[in-house]
């Protein structure tokens, strides 16, 4: 399987701390080695790193974690792979422009012989993996109903979480999508997450012996949730979502739900 | 204006060299510090880089310039802004999904009030450059008369070369453009290539006090040929296309010549 890690917040925030012990994860602590990626999203824009070395021994992963990148979605993934080879284009996030805007997507689990049962149209995997062939049809899906972005963002939801019921009832399909407004979180079997705001304090990686207080590196408005498979703190509590919940972060808050 | 740097070879090459001599002109040797991108093509996938601050004085750019990136297939660029903000959407190169491929594509130019003369469809840009309008359109054209990959690809790139006849005579456009199987350049008023293959010699930058002996870094079936805006390196001989002109590399080798 794979691990995600995804981060939406009120102001541009510097998401190395969750990365460096994602990225852990990605062959020290954790068996996720075969390749990993990291989108920002800056406004309408995205930075976007990958590399197929395992996260916690790759120079590029290292180079990450000594820059401060301020973002305010970020969507993060390190793969284990199951099915797609060991390629540049196999690697998550995936990402396709639709509407005049960056959408983004990674994806955690399994679906096998998704290709036979989820047909595709506009949107076509360059890679091999189940998970951008899900991500191609959720595309499809989205436009064939809505070919501009509907002003009912709640419609968009609700049919996002309409979509995903079909892949939830298959198999396995934990993800993160964003569209550069708002990060949606669905969970199938396994994800977590924390909303971090004042008065806010230390933080310790399970991972790494690295503790942050981001009572230095914060203002009393700021409000950043962060995403991840598994717990990325040892001394906080997540909230573990429930199987089939997808919620919907927008500037750090939670602005929906469906269950 | 901006500043053009593509590579194409028959093995999987490091860039550095070049990368090394382009950014000198992002703020220190030339005017192109709005920012910056570069896409490495591994097979079908890509590793992208790029960042908003001057290629010159930029952590990212430094980092990839001690990065042994190897790659068949580079398309680069530096950013003098003129059209769009300053902001990450608005750095070239840009990339759509076709096909299943990953297209790439950089400008140097100015086409005034373009979004007025070519309508666009299916890909819609991200951001406010006349550049991505221009990227858009020609995917457009050309999925509309290819809806999949032609396999008379000679008539893909006469097609090319027909859509660009429209953007040439409209004003300045230079550009690269890849698939990820050719490189294709086109010389509005402005580009320079060179191919280098056994014997293999020193190079000296033009921009900065770097030397290279390719003789070390190669095996005598290596070709790779290197296109930029100006000749990056002072003792070497470069080939400046002629306005008009468009030639499409393989593996290093110019496969075919339009005029």
């Amino acid at each position: 399987m794979c691990q995600l890690m995804g981060m939406s917040a009120n102001v541009p925030t510097d998401a190395r701390f969750s990365f460096t012990g994602l990225v852990e994860r990605a062959g020290r602590t954790d068996v996720h080695k075969d390749g990993w990626g990291i989108t920002f999203y800056q406004g309408k824009g995205v930075q976007d790193f990958r590399d197929l070395q395992a996260g916690s021994q790759c120079d590029v992963a290292q180079f990450l974690k000594q820059q401060c990148i301020k973002s305010d979605i970020v969507v993060s993934h390190i793969r284990q792979a199951n099915v797609g080879a060991l390629t540049l284009e196999n690697t998550h996030p995936f990402r396709r422009e639709m509407w005049g805007e960056n959408w983004t997507f990674a994806h955690n689990g399994q679906l096998n012989d998704i290709d036979t049962v989820l047909p595709l149209g506009r949107f076509l995997p360059v890679g091999a993996t189940d998970s951008e062939h899900i991500f191609c049809w959720l595309l499809d899906q989205i436009y064939h109903q809505f070919p501009t972005r509907p002003a009912d963002t709640n419609a968009l939801y609700t049919l996002i979480y309409q979509l995903r019921e079909r892949l939830h009832a298959y198999d396995v399909c934990n993800f993160l999508l964003s569209d550069g407004h708002v990060l949606i979180a669905h969970c199938s079997n396994n994800l977590h997450w924390i909303t971090r705001r004042a008065p806010f304090g230390p933080a310790l990686l399970k991972d790494i012996q690295v503790t942050v207080d981001f009572s230095d590196e914060t203002t009393p408005n700021d409000v950043v949730t962060v995403i991840a498979t598994q717990p990325l703190t040892t001394n906080e509590t997540w909230q573990q979502m429930q199987p089939g919940e997808m919620v919907v972060f927008a500037a750090g808050e939670r602005i929906a739900e469906f269950n």
